[in-house]
């Protein structure tokens, strides 16, 4: 993604590894249909996205603040990044107008920056050491403000240690075979990509180290929503007794929501998983269930690290505490 | 598969749903070469199928039965009904020469299609009341004698109670997308199909009754390698506390085995985790790691269901029972 001179520009997501083809956005229908089509995605990177999109739209309108800021906020339900930042650029633009909107979406963006370099170095101090790193779906720079989260953290412990990657492709939208091996080969960071499925028997035969995903929603108790898969990664680091982190700013956290089981679970379009690369993969006309993400209990999670710092484990207690404490490098 | 008049055909796997073609098969090689590119798969239907091509082998050459069956043996290298069928029609071959050979590929067949019947009938009375049934990989005629081993199950069940199946697709070689997906529809049996990753969310909600998968090869305490995947809906279906079922006749069982630890885990070609009916899904060069089964711990199995009758919960003592005990139905 790009902010210059007012101009709102992101690479689109859906295209890549095969072409890299960048989107001018205008307002909030255009910001939101490319967060609907995954053409940017991340949630971190929607929540930063969405404020520059209202702050567009509310210097193109003043009064189209209420219905634009609607409509951003319910472009996707399960990331809570979003919500919360599309609500910090409407306050800002009810109290000061389209200045203050725009002054808003651009702090919003420096501070998920910040907070992805912070997260970054405390994910791979406690990691120092483990070599061979399981992650899920996409969570680099593509997926976030700065260097990432999840993917942030693998690129900062492979400053410290030799890592070798194993990439999930995360079916159905492939975000690990399109966009975390696009990101790693960029790294130089050595890597495998597998199929999901693959990952809990590889868990299994002691050859993995450690699990990092990235989060969509943290509620109060330390239960996170993230890409389908990771629950199941989750359940097999804990069998094998390998730690299984979550990495994301503390915008991921939902202080309002006591567990997950309030978590809303987007269900997107069937051909979704009738098709992959573009290629019909069976039967055209297939009833299909796409969950496009799942719940893991925070009795699974070791680690929360965050740019605030870590909650290990992570409870009501811990992120509280998290919460209340200023960022740390 | 289709044995008529001496005449051995099966149909190509790797164009189902999209083509039904037929090969004929004449000795060891080409059924060699049909078991190794999957054209004939699922253990039970590679163990018939290799008796077979053993047995014309022998009837063409009977000077290359020692070749022929080392050929057929090292086809694949997970299930274990392909070296005991070899080495069944080898033993008859060397008793009795290209007729017993013949005679023996034959019982080989017909004792599948009876266990396949049998351990159906097992397995729907374990699981009546049951409807929402979560299956992996293809279990059905396809990959078996007769009419499957887990998928024989559910379309048993569906005589008993209202069932809709919950059919992951399989990644990489979509065997449930392509293959499980065409059995249901044939069978007039309502089902969804998913991405794999999304199985252990759709339990972890209660969405799921039971997991029912096959075995292409069980140890002898119980431990069960399976298609890549499997190990994950166990752990889900513990986590949940529904039963997670395996399926398969006797010959599926390896009685000299100790443990899962011994089982050898086919990784196949790179490609296959690359691309998805035919298209590329990213870096056409990246590097892969490609199991294509896993193990689940005798501990997470329910029960295993065989022509035999049902070991609950499955290890050395309950297994070596149910090796004693005749044919029930």
């Amino acid at each position: 993604m790009s902010w210059r001179e007012g101009r709102l520009s992101v690479l689109d997501q859906t295209l890549l590894p095969g072409e890299e083809r960048w989107l001018d956005l205008h307002g909030a229908a255009d910001t939101t249909e490319a967060i609907r089509r995954l053409a940017v995605r991340g949630a971190p990177l929607i929540g930063i996205a969405a404020g520059y999109g209202l702050a567009l739209e509310v210097a193109r309108d003043p009064a189209g603040l209420e219905p634009a800021a609607a409509l951003l906020a319910a472009a996707r339900p399960t990331a809570v990044n979003l919500g919360w930042a599309v609500g910090r650029v409407a306050a800002a633009a009810r109290a000061g107008g389209a200045e203050a909107a725009r002054a808003e979406a651009e702090a919003i963006h420096a501070e998920e920056d910040a907070a992805a370099a912070a997260l970054a170095v405390h994910g791979a101090a406690l990691l120092a050491g483990r070599r061979r790193i399981l992650t899920h779906c996409n969570t680099g720079a593509l997926a976030t403000g700065g260097q990432g989260s999840a993917l942030g953290v693998i690129a900062e412990l492979a400053r410290l240690n030799d890592v070798e990657v194993l990439a999930c492709e995360t079916r159905p939208l492939l975000q690990g075979a399109r966009l975390t091996a696009w990101e790693l080969e960029r790294l130089e960071i050595p890597f495998a990509l597998l199929v999901d499925a693959a990952a809990a028997g590889l868990i299994r035969r002691g050859e993995v180290d450690a699990v990092i995903v990235g989060c969509d929603r943290v509620a109060a108790n330390g239960d996170v929503a993230n890409k389908v898969g990771t629950y199941a990664h989750a359940l097999a680091a804990n069998a094998a007794g390998i730690p299984f982190v979550v990495a994301g700013p503390t915008s991921s956290i939902d202080g309002d929501l006591p567990s997950g089981d309030g978590i809303v679970i987007e269900e997107r379009d069937a051909d979704e998983v009738r098709r992959a690369g573009g290629a019909l993969l069976g039967l055209p006309d297939v009833a299909v269930r796409n969950p496009a993400f799942d719940v893991t209990p925070a009795a699974l999670v070791t680690a929360l690290v965050t740019e605030r710092g870590i909650a290990a484990p992570p409870g009501a207690g811990s992120i509280a505490a998290l919460l209340a404490a200023p960022v740390t490098v």
